[in-house]
C-alpha cells in the first residue's frame, strides 16, 4: 500500500472504531445509565486504550453518545411532516421516534450525572421544542385539551415513552405493541374534555 | 434513674435514631438513588457508627427504607374504600398516594441496584395488585377501556406518577398541581374508546 493509502486506511479504521464505540455506548447506557467505560469498551470489542484514544474521559464519551442520539432524533423529526392534523402528526411522531427517544432519555440520565446542567438542556432543546410546537398548535386548533398546560402534555408524552421503553427492556411489554399502546393512551389523554 | 428506666430510655433513644435514619434514607434516596451511607447519616444528624449500629450495610438500609415506604403505602391503600365507582376510586387512590408512590419508586430504583430481583418484586407486589384489581374491575364494569391490556393501564399510571414526581423534584411542575394533572390525564387515557 502506498503511504497515503495506508494513512487513509488507518483513518477509515479509526472512524469505524469510533462508530462502534458510540453504538456500544448508546446500547450500554440505555440499559444502565451507570455503565462503565470498561463495559462499553468490551461491548464495542475494543480495548480501553483504544477507547480512550477516541474519547479521553467517560464524560466525553457520554456527551458524544448523547449528541449522536439527538442528531439521529433530529434527523427523524426533520424528516416528518408535522403540518397536518395534529393527531396524525403526533401519531407519526411517536411511531417513528419512540425507541430513539426512549434510548435518548436513558442516555440523558447518564449525561445528567456527568455533564453540567446547561449543556444537557441545550442538547435536547430542539426535539422538545418541536413536540411543544405541535402540542400548542393542537391546542389552538381545538383538537387537544386546553385545561392542562402544554408543558405538562409534552412531559406526559415523554414519561409514557420512557416508561414503555423501560417496560420493554424488562420484558414486561412486547416491543412490537409499544407504539400502539403509547399512541392510544397519549391521544386519549390529549383529547379535549368537552366531548359530549 | 433506676437501671430498668435507664435501659428503657436508651431503647427509646435508639428507636428514635432508627426512625430518623429511615426518614433520612427515604428523603435522600428519593432525590438520588445513589445516595451514600455518609450522606444519609449526615441528613439524619447521626454519625456513621450510629447508623451502622442500626443497619449493618447500605443494602440493609435501602431494604428497610423501601419496606417502611411500602408499609406506609399499604396503610394508605388499606384505608381507602375502592369499592365504589372505579373512576372515583382511581381519583382517590392517586390523590392520597401519588407522592408516596413516587418516593417509593425512586427508592425502588435504589433497591433494584442492591437487592436480589425476587426480593424487590415480593416487596411491592401488594400495592401493584390492588391497583391491578381496580383497573380490571373498571374494565369489566365498562368504565375503563378494554382495547388495551390491564397491565399496560397499570404501568401507565405508574409511569405518569413517577414522571410527575420527577418533574416536581426538578421544579418543572408545581407539586400542588400534580395530583390534578395526573388524575385528569390518566382518567382520560383510561376511558373506553367507543365514546360517541
Amino acid at each position: 500500500m502506498s503511504q497515503p493509502a495506508a494513512k487513509a486506511a488507518r483513518r477509515a479504521d479509526a472512524q469505524r472504531n469510533a462508530e462502534k464505540i458510540l453504538d456500544a455506548a448508546v446500547a450500554c447506557l440505555s440499559r444502565n445509565s451507570d455503565a462503565s467505560v470498561s463495559e462499553i469498551a468490551r461491548a464495542a470489542g475494543v480495548g480501553r486504550v483504544t477507547l480512550y484514544g477516541h474519547f479521553p474521559s467517560r464524560e466525553a464519551l457520554v456527551e458524544a453518545a448523547l449528541t449522536r442520539l439527538l442528531a439521529k432524533g433530529n434527523a427523524v423529526l426533520e424528516g416528518l411532516d408535522l403540518a397536518g392534523d395534529p393527531r396524525s402528526a403526533l401519531r407519526e411522531l411517536i411511531e417513528s421516534s419512540w425507541l430513539l427517544m426512549a434510548q435518548a432519555s436513558a442516555v440523558l440520565q447518564a449525561a445528567q450525572a456527568v455533564l453540567p446542567p446547561g449543556r444537557v438542556r441545550t442538547l435536547h432543546e430542539h426535539p422538545e421544542q418541536r413536540v411543544g410546537d405541535l402540542v400548542r398548535r393542537g391546542q389552538s386548533e381545538g383538537v387537544f385539551r386546553v385545561d392542562l398546560p402544554a408543558g405538562w402534555l409534552v412531559s406526559l408524552l415523554h414519561h409514557v415513552m420512557k416508561g414503555a421503553a423501560a417496560d420493554a427492556a424488562q420484558g414486561r411489554l412486547d416491543q412490537a405493541d409499544a407504539p400502539r399502546f403509547i399512541v392510544d393512551t397519549v391521544l386519549a389523554a390529549y383529547m379535549p374534555v368537552d366531548r359530549g
